[in-house]
C-alpha cells in the first residue's frame, strides 16, 4: 500500500535522524513507501529545505546510480554560540568551586539534553574532517565521546589509565603529566580500533594537555591519524602545553578560592577559519 | 508567517524526538509555527498515529489547559526481541572468548547505533516507573547509562570506586564483591542525587551481583528509592546472587574455553510481565 507524503515525511525525518552519516539511496525509500521515486525525491526537498531553515543541518543529495542522501547534522554557528554562553554562566556558578581551585562539572556531564547540544557542537565542527572514531580517555570523557560518535555515527574508544581483565591485549604508552610532572600510563585495547583510523580525540577538561599528548602518542602506535583535539573546557595554564592544536567550547579564565568566584568565557572554537 | 504543515511535522517529529517524556503544550507549538491551534492538533494526531504504525512510540494527549503532548519512546516487543536475537548471534562470536572465561565487550559499548538499540529496550522496559535518575558505575556501565538517560530523558549518575578531587564530598559504602568474596569501596559525589529520586541502575555485566547490591545500598544513603536494575549481560552464576530482582538483555549461558565456544542467549527480561 503506498504511504501518504504526511507519513513519509515524519517516517524518513526519524529515520535520517538515527543514521547521521550514512548514505540512503532512494530506492531503499521508494521501497519501504511502496511510492514512486519522483515523490520520493519530492520528499526529500521538503526534508532538506526544512533541516536548513531551522538549523538540524544539511541534507546531502549524492547524483548518481550509486547515489541517495545523506544527513549531516550541523549547528549553526550562532546558536552554538547561544549554548555556549548558557554554559558559561552554568559554570561561573560559585558554588561549583571545589577545593583546590577545582570546578565541579559532574553533574552538568550527565544530563542527556545538555550532552546532545555538546555532541552537536562539537560534530558540526568536525563534519568535514573524515572522522573514523571518537578517543577519549575513561572516565569523565566518555558522555562526551558517546555524544559525538552518536552524531558523528563512528564508534567511540575509551583510553584507560588502569588495566582491565575485561580488555584483553592492549597498547600502551607512557605519558608525562603535564600539570603535576608524574610520568603516567594509558593503554587501549588492541582491537578496539583499526590500523589507518582517523581519531578525534575528546576530553572534558584540559589543563597542560599532558592526557591529550598521550591519546596522540596511542593514536600513532594503532598507525592510526589524528583528526583533531577538542576538550569541553580548558583552563588557564602557566608554561607550555604538550599540545598547541586543539579547541575547546569552554576557558575556565580564574578561578579565585579566596573570594570564591569563577570566571568561564566562551573558548577557541570559534575563533579559526 | 504560517508554517506549511509540511514543515511543522518535520519540524515536530524533531523536537519531540529530542524532548522525550517532556510535556509540550499545543500553545508552545502554535506560537512557534504561527498557526491555529485546530491545525496543530491535526499535525499531532498524524504524528501520533505514525509514531504508533511505525513503532516509535507513544504520543500521549494530555487534556486540559495545563495540557498538551508527550512522547514516550517505545519499541515494540517484537522488534526488541529482534534486536536481541542479533546481539546473541554477535557475543557467541568465539573471537570474543578472553583468558580467564570473559567475554570482549567493548567494542559493542562504544557503537553508536547498537547503544541507541540498547538505550531504546531499556528506556521502553521503565518507561513507566517514573525514573527520576540512572545509576551505574564507572567506566563500562557509562555508554549504557547514557543511552537510558538519553530516552527517559532524565540525568545519570556514575558511581567510582576511586575518589576523585573532582567530585567534591561524596558518599561511599562497602559492598562484597560476589565473585571474589572480596569487600570493596565505592562512592558517589554527594551533590550529584537528590533525596527521594528513584533510581534505576544499568550496567555492563552482571555475575553475582555484588557491584549492583553496593548500588542499592548507595541508593539508600542518598535516602533515594529503587526503580529498578537493567543489565546488559549476565552470566551463569553458582551460589546465591545479591540481588533477585533485576533485567538482562542478554544471558551468557556457557563459556568453554577448551572447545573455544560461547553460547549467548536472550536474557530475562521480557520474561516478566
Amino acid at each position: 500500500m503506498k504511504t501518504r507524503r504526511s507519513e513519509r515525511l515524519i517516517d524518513m525525518t526519524q529515520f535520517l535522524m538515527n543514521q547521521p552519516h550514512e548514505l540512503v539511496s532512494l530506492t531503499y525509500f521508494a521501497e519501504k513507501y511502496s511510492s514512486a521515486k519522483s515523490s520520493i525525491s519530492e520528499d526529500l526537498t521538503i526534508i532538506k529545505r526544512t533541516f536548513k531553515s531551522r538549523g538540524f543541518g544539511e541534507l546531502k543529495t549524492i547524483p548518481g546510480a550509486t547515489g541517495g542522501v545523506k544527513f549531516i547534522p550541523k549547528i549553526p554557528e550562532e546558536l552554538a554560540r547561544e549554548m555556549i554562553d548558557e554554559l558559561c554562566e552554568k559554570l561561573s556558578d560559585e558554588d561549583r568551586l571545589l577545593p583546590g581551585g577545582y570546578v565541579y562539572l559532574s553533574d552538568l556531564l550527565g544530563q542527556p539534553n545538555l550532552l546532545r547540544k555538546v555532541g552537536q557542537i562539537i560534530a558540526s565542527k568536525y563534519c568535514d574532517k573524515e572522522v573514523d572514531a571518537v578517543m577519549t580517555v575513561a572516565t569523565k570523557g566518555v558522555p562526551i565521546a558517546q555524544a559525538v560518535s552518536n552524531f558523528l555515527n563512528v564508534p567511540f574508544v575509551i583510553v584507560r589509565r588502569d588495566s582491565k581483565i575485561t580488555e584483553g591485549a592492549t597498547v600502551s604508552v607512557n605519558y608525562a603529566s603535564g600539570s603535576s610532572h608524574r610520568i603516567e600510563k594509558m593503554e587501549l585495547s588492541k582491537r578496539s580500533l583499526k590500523s589507518g583510523s582517523r581519531v578525534l580525540v575528546v576530553d572534558d577538561f584540559m589543563k597542560g594537555g599532558g592526557t591529550a599528548h598521550g591519546m596522540e602518542s596511542l593514536i600513532e602506535e594503532f598507525d592510526c591519524e589524528l583528526a583533531g583535539i577538542c576538550v569541553f573546557a580548558e583552563s588557564r595554564f602557566n608554561g607550555e602545553r604538550s599540545v598547541s592544536d586543539y579547541d575547546s567550547l569552554l576557558f575556565v579564565q580564574d578561578v579565585d578560592t579566596k573570594t570564591k568566584s569563577i570566571t568561564v568565557v566562551p573558548g577557541n572554537i570559534f575563533n579559526k577559519e
